[in-house]
Parts: C-alpha cells; structure tokens; sequence
C-alpha cells in the first residue's frame, strides 16, 4: 500500500550564495577547503564582503535531495525552518514550485536569526567550500515535526548537518518515532566529516537501532567506523539494512542482504560540486521507492549526481529522465 | 585630464529573479514575449506562485552595464536605490564586489516599498520576458543625486527605464546639470520601446539638449523618431553626437561626425538575452573612454553582449580582455 509521501526529508533549510574564487582566497580567508564550516552571522558578514558577486539559489543538504525526488515526479515532503524574511519565502517558493509538499511555518520575521544561507566558494577545480551560518534553520523544534507527516512517508530522510542545533535530537526522535510506527523507514546520510565528530555518539545509536538506509561517502563511513575503507563497509552493512556508499570518481558500492555492488561513476567535466551526494540521495531513494533494483537505484542515482555537478547549483536543471533512458534504464 | 569616475550610471536597482518556461506559460499567464513590463506587487507575488524554482542575481539595467565597466577594470560608479533589507544588501554586495563605487543610502527597513526586483522568464529560445516590481528603486529622489559624484564623472549614463517614478526627471536634471557644468558628457540609454511611449516627450528634450551619445536597438529608435530604420538613424544623429544602435545578429551602427560605421555581430548560441544590451552599452562606454576609436568600441561592445547572452544572468562572467584579444583588439 503506497502511501502519501515516498520520502519526507529533515535538514538544515538554506539558501546558497555562489561565489566562485581561487584556492589563495580560500588561504587567505581561513576556509577549509572541500568541507562544511559553520560560521556565524559576524563571520559570515566578514567573508561575504570580501567574497566576488555571487548567485542566490535555493540549497541545503536535505532539501536539494527533495528536490531531486520531486523532479523525478516522486511524492515528497520537507521539513526545515526559514523565517518569513526575502530569502526564506525564495527558499518555500524554490521547494514548492518543484512540486514538494512544505508546511513547517515560518519563524516570525521578529525572530533574531535570519533564514540560513551557506556561502558555497566554488574553486576552479569545481571543488566547493561551504560556510554556513545556520540562522532560524537551527532551531527546528520538536514543534516542527508533525507526526501525521511522518506516519504518512515510506521513508524519512535526515540530513546528518541537522544534527547540530538545541533542540534537533529531540525533533529527530520525534520523528522517527512516528515515521517507525506508522511502518516507515529511516534513511540516514552522515553528511561530513566533521558532522560525524560533532555527534558520532547520536549517530552510532541511530545506526544502531534506527537506520535502514545509510547514505555516505568513503571519507564519512571511514570517520564513522574509524576503520579502513572495506571494513567500515562491512561494519556498516552489519547494523543497517542497506549501506549506499559513494566514492567520487570511483563510483558507488551498495550493501545489502549480504552481497555487494559496484555501480561506476558517470564521466562529468565538474563545473560545481555543490549537491553531487544530495542529488544521488534524491535519486536513489525515488528509485527505491518505486520500486526499482538496487543496482538500477545506484546507477541512476550516478547519473543524477553527475548532471547536479555539470552547472552551479545544487539542484537538478536538467530532465534527468530523458538521460536514464540514454543509459539503457527503462523510465 | 582624467576624472575619478570614466562612467556613474544611474538606473533602476533590481534583484533579478530568473526562471525558465515555455511559451504556453507566458500566453497563459499573460506575459507579453521579449519586453518589460512593470507590475505591482500583488501581480508580482501571484507570478511569482506560478513560476518555477528560480536563481535569483544582482540586475538592474544600467547596474549591469557599471558592473562590465568595472570588470573591464574601468573607473565607475552607480546610483540607484535599494532597501536595507536581504535583496537590497545582495545587490549593494555585488556591485561594490564588481569593483563599483556606490554609495547611495539604503531605504530604512521600515520603508513601504521592499527593493525592486525583477522576474526574467527564459524561454527555449532564450529570449526573455522581464517583469519588473520597482519597490523603493521607483523612489530615487534628487536628494539621491550627488553632484560631486556627477561632477566627478567622464560620462553620466542615464537609463531609460528610470524615468518612471514621481521625481525621476528631477533626479536626472539635477544629474545633468552637474555633470555638463563640471565639463562631462551625458549618455542615454531608450531601454525600450514601451519605456519610450510612457517619456516620449522627456526623451525627446533631452536628445535633443543635453544627450551627447545615444543607446537604442533598431525597435526603440524607430519609436522614438517614428519614421523607417533609416530615417531614425539620421534623425538621431542630427541631434546627438554619437548614435549606437544594435539591430541583434545584424550587428550594431554608429553614426557620428556624419560618417557611420557597421559592427558585425558576434554569432553565440542565446542561453539568456537578460543583460545584451547592458553590457554592450557597458563595453562600448568602457573603451570610449580608454580613447578606442568608434569601430573597436562598437566591436568590444558586440563581444561584451554575446558573452552575457551565452549564460543566464545579466552580468559578466568569464574575463573578456582574454576575448577581445581573441578578436585581434589591442588590449
């Protein structure tokens, strides 16, 4: 029996500001290339206004794989908070004008913090740098979660990033709770690096007890599992049910049921690497849910997460369909 | 002697919003193809609902043409009005990112009016259809206008669309008259050929007093004078020292010291025509005042303009010394 929602996802809502740079800025300006920094507001200033002129588009972990299952026409759903400020209603509008269902109110424009937005400086190498200044997006509460929502998706997607913030553990329970008892599943994507050091312990009890689906890169599943490569596949795949683990230019490896399998990355020239892991998500989790092989999800997803890297952005801008139908997947 | 500024413009400050349809989508939303139209907010916000997920960048006409000046590594400045709100400080960043001098006060964040901003819908062609909610931009006062600023400047480029608005002539009188008594010159953009009906009179005062070079395309000077292309042609150089006029893939036309001059146009594919005629106006200013005779300004302008239709958004995004050389110009 389908239900309302295929995937209902849970992130960090933000607005992205596009910059591109050189490597020596990034040096010169403290930022850590390749990852995600969280700043705030003053620090997020300071580099704003040193940054070249930039374009806004519509971003977060979260609600780009959202987008991504709205694009490919899947039932979807997303919660995270943004205030009812300019760039928050450019967020909503962004997210419903692909289709996904969104009704988290917004913070009041009284609020002290501002909508989230993530200064992402994209390097010639198409490498991007992310700085994050979290805002209203922080304080997702428990309020936030609606339990009809939940029980209504055939899976919850959480966005590891939205792990920080005072409140966001609790609002994770909440929602787990209520997507679990309904007969719903839990997907879970580790984010980064450093997330994963920020709340290694809440996410080893969601591995644990929680997760079907594992989302990750080689450098998140090895910081997770803190073993070489093949051996943090293997941990993972013993505690969760599917381990979908991406690997750059090497392609995917997929866990389950006790066999493992490669899909191969799709050749791209990387224009921005902005969204590649949240687009492959999006794309994954809509095969999945209608219900196609797990090879087919990977390699699918591949190819969603190679179109996200061909232009700035992190959200599809091209009919991925027509391209699954190039590589032989029937749509 | 040379002047602090080679080019101030001044103009309508917008945000652009830019989102792809097709052309059912502009008849059923009742959307006239290729030109701008100016709507309220209410028309904004219910377009808005109806369009897709959107980029949104820093625009505005002749906001976009200082943005070329400055990135040609030209001496400009800028005056428009923006709000102190989210869309107002994006668009101050990325002008003063681009290198521009700007130093209006923002509109207090009380102001009625939010800052201008301008939905562009792409359609496969290219072609755009701009629709335009001016907010506090419809505000600039004479107060706005600083006559050392004015004084200080090579050129005063006025555009065209900045004429509606209760004080705007004023404005742009006051801007003459400081500019023209310290010995600069005054350029003037027509913008288009419904911007001409609503200040046909206005437009017609200034041609024929104060405006010592002309913008237009082959639509808005055939409206402004009312007679055959070529008849316009002559009419505008009876009474202004240097006509520009672009006629699309035909090129562009200089007329001045009564000899005239054709500027083959730069064949390009058309992603997004927002921004064309801004930049070729932006170049062509650029390389008038660096001392480039009339046919390499003409030609610098054609190349400027085919860079920007090549991408969406109205401002320069690859360097284009690197083109012009490419093109045999000496710079």
């Amino acid at each position: 029996m389908s239900k309302r929602f295929q995937v209902v996802g849970i992130g960090n809502a933000m607005v992205d500001v596009l910059s591109h740079c050189d490597d020596a800025f990034l040096a010169d300006n403290g930022v850590e290339k390749g990852i995600m920094q969280l700043i705030d507001m003053a620090r997020g200033t300071e580099l704003y206004d040193k940054i070249g002129a930039a374009t806004e588009m519509s971003g977060g972990s979260a609600a780009n794989t959202i987008a991504g299952v709205a694009h490919l026409g899947g039932r979807a759903a997303y919660v995270g908070k943004v205030k009812d400020d300019q760039l928050g209603r450019i967020f909503v509008h962004d997210l419903r004008a692909q289709g996904v269902s969104y009704d988290v109110p917004l913070a009041h424009a009284d609020h002290a913090h501002e909508t989230g937005r993530c200064i992402v400086l994209v390097t010639p190498d198409g490498e991007r740098s992310m700085n994050t200044y979290l805002g209203v997006t922080e304080h997702l509460s428990p309020d936030d979660i609606d339990e009809a929502v939940m029980a209504e998706a055939e899976w919850i997607f959480l966005e590891g990033y939205r792990f920080d913030g005072p409140e966001s553990h609790e609002a994770f329970a909440k929602a787990i709770a209520a997507a679990k008892g309904a007969g719903g599943k839990v997907a879970l994507t580790l984010s980064d690096p450093f997330c994963i050091d920020r709340h290694h312990e809440a996410f080893a009890r969601m591995l644990r007890d929680d997760v079907d689906l594992l989302f990750a890169n080689r450098a998140e599943i090895e910081a997770m599992y803190d073993v070489a490569f093949d051996a943090a596949l293997e941990a993972a795949a013993a505690e969760v049910e599917t381990v979908v683990c991406t690997e750059s230019e090497h392609g995917a490896h997929i866990l389950a049921g006790g066999t493992r399998i490669h899909c191969p990355a799709v050749p791209t020239k990387v224009v921005d690497a902005t969204g590649a892991g949240d687009l492959f998500a999006g794309a994954f989790l809509w095969a999945l849910a209608e219900g196609y092989d797990l090879e087919t999800c990977g390699t699918m997803a591949n190819i969603a997460g190679s179109e996200v890297i061909s232009h700035l952005g992190a959200r599809v801008e091209t009919d991925l369909k027509p391209r699954f139908r190039e590589f032989g997947l029937k749509v």
